[in-house]
């Protein structure tokens, strides 16, 4: 391939984009250089609008308005103020909310506990839950991890930290997914329902 | 999902890259804002240098610097300047340079006749081709088009229009792929391959 320096460049930053190798990056580079559309004017004006206008919330850390700080879900009265949702990310927190089934605050960690990565817990938002305990009068912390290891991880260590103050810690279920059926789950799974098991009727 | 207008924007014009849908584009979005380490500054500053530096060639539509018009492959002495390769787009060039195989001159159409997109041969560069037959007294047109309906259509398309000039017209041979076996050839490539046999020995 002859090389083009300003290619090249746009070839790197696009293979940094999650989930995007090098062979797709090429393909995307060379589908940019050839678009008769403004395609990568419209594109890099896009990232620069997003880069100044979009910020983390200094409360939550969910992603906002630069201009609306602390985001609309931290200021919004309805909420359950005493409950906060401890999350992963940002993304998290949408996903929640289009589920409808919490109703109180977030608080992203922005990462989980993950020793092979280099990640502590000085990496992690953890200070800052830790005053908004103390500061909004917090009475359930609900963790809202995943299943995999980094994340039972990080929620035990959540769950120890939390266990000098004086609020409840609850973590999401684990079972069963919606629409699933006994026969298609795997052990694991099955396992965490059973141990989950709620008294009906 | 809460509404923050520069993020919509964002993820739509993600969205038009090649083989990125929506979900896609939503997930790279997201990874953008969050990242700690200005992609999307470095991003769109890639962007708008190679939208800046690179241009098509304006004699055979390869990709080029801005600065280098007609582009090297344009003007290299060494090269056969009385062979045109004709190919689709300027990614078919650099496929073919890589393979080494061709040492002539090319000329990208920028697309393939097809009525189903409303693309017509005046859609194509055709005329600078017929052009630059009588300019650069061209000998051989090799017409390096895939094997799909269109592009069978575009390459008769082109036998016929250069009919009437005094070049010879040839077309890359289609046959079985470098490693594969007849056992696990598929009938239309089978029958290309046994159509075009070639004497040995």
């Amino acid at each position: 391939m002859q090389h083009l320096i300003p290619l090249d460049n746009l070839v790197a930053a696009l293979s940094r984009l999650p989930g995007i190798g090098r062979r797709t990056a090429e393909r995307m580079a060379m589908a940019l250089v050839q678009d008769q559309k403004g395609l990568m004017r419209i594109l890099a004006n896009a990232l620069l609008e997003a880069d100044d206008a979009i910020a983390a919330c200094e409360r939550c850390g969910n992603i906002t308005l630069s201009s609306k700080n602390p985001c609309d879900l931290c200021i919004r009265p309805r909420r359950d103020a005493q409950v906060l949702c401890v999350v992963e990310s940002p993304g998290d927190i949408i996903k929640i909310e289009e589920s409808g089934g919490f109703q109180g605050r977030y608080h992203a960690l922005m990462g989980r506990l993950s020793p092979m990565h280099g990640v502590g817990a000085a990496d992690l938002r953890v200070d800052r839950l830790l005053r908004r305990i103390t500061d909004e009068k917090i009475e359930e912390v609900l963790i809202a991890l995943g299943t995999d290891v980094e994340s039972d991880a990080t929620s035990s260590y959540l769950k120890e930290v939390l266990s000098t103050r004086n609020v409840k810690v609850s973590r999401i279920a684990f079972g069963l997914p919606a629409g699933s059926a006994i026969e298609y789950s795997d052990a694991t799974t099955l396992a965490r329902a059973i141990k989950g098991r709620q008294e009906i009727g």
